[in-house]
């Protein structure tokens, strides 16, 4: 679906969730953020956050569903909407069927990991006890291009650091 | 595999894992537990804790995963085993993915959400960028009594309830 198509109150949500991926990204971690919103009250938020808090389960999508869990004081999330700048993984697309969030809205694929449409269709089948109504394409490209650029950024300084070691062993070993 | 084709070794760390599980029937959760092993220490432990943390991720696995990262300083853990004694739902599958474990033994499985054999394969899908040598039924018959149990109680307990709403609803409106 275009963004036109959308509400400006479900644009306004994806903004958010693309703050959240902004503070991944100013600290060099993947740039991809969520929230969880109840009563159109944003009650979860959360970004990516494995390097820093050294744990491979801190993605956006599980620090939100904590967060709204704590907020609402129930681990039924039923009257919420998730909104998310990429394709939820095979771990946060469980934790959505976990958590009964009825609605997710994601912005890019991701072709690598998506377990919502790329890989794995988990939201939507009906064998699981939950089912989750899913949008695609929310502000996308704003979403698409913090990944790209990121993981620009990550090959030249990747490049520059190979680059830097080849030099020091053309080098010789240091002389103290 | 049956039984005596482990080693006493990995039946006691699964032991370890029926206990955890243990803890979590105690105070009336599903009786699911895990433990993650790194060098012939248990790193990481944990039960299903959803309905008293009031939080949907708060599965077994997950708080296993979380303790291990947290003791071992990294959300790689590349060099554990994760002893589970009921088949991982998507989730957990996930964030046994995500975490890169190599090894998952468990116990029972699960048909109605299990990722790993029962309605996904996803520990060894040659798709994701990581994929897991997965060992089936060590102890799974203590691992499934353990949730007959459970879900026998829920049911007993479930029905007084029905019947002394019923009782109270012939007797009529309180005299209070």
């Amino acid at each position: 679906m275009r963004d036109q198509h959308y509400t400006g109150r479900q644009r306004h949500y994806m903004e958010e969730a693309l703050f959240e991926a902004d503070q991944a990204a100013l600290i060099g971690e993947v740039p991809i953020g969520a929230v969880i919103v109840h009563d159109n009250q944003i009650v979860g938020r959360g970004h990516n956050l494995r390097e820093h808090g050294n744990d491979a389960t801190m993605h956006a999508e599980v620090r939100a569903i904590e967060e709204a869990c704590g907020t609402l004081k129930s681990w039924r999330l039923e009257d919420c909407q998730l909104y998310v700048t990429i394709e939820p993984c095979l771990m946060c697309s469980g934790a959505i069927i976990n958590s009964r969030i009825p609605e997710v809205f994601y912005g890019a694929r991701d072709p690598k990991a998506g377990a919502v449409d790329s890989l794995y269709e988990t939201l939507t089948d009906s064998r699981l006890n939950h089912t989750v109504t899913v949008h695609e394409g929310l502000l996308a490209k704003d979403a698409g291009e913090r990944m790209v650029q990121f993981f620009r950024a990550a090959r030249v300084r990747q490049k520059a650091r190979k680059k830097a070691r080849r030099a020091a062993a053309q080098a010789g070993p240091s002389r103290k």
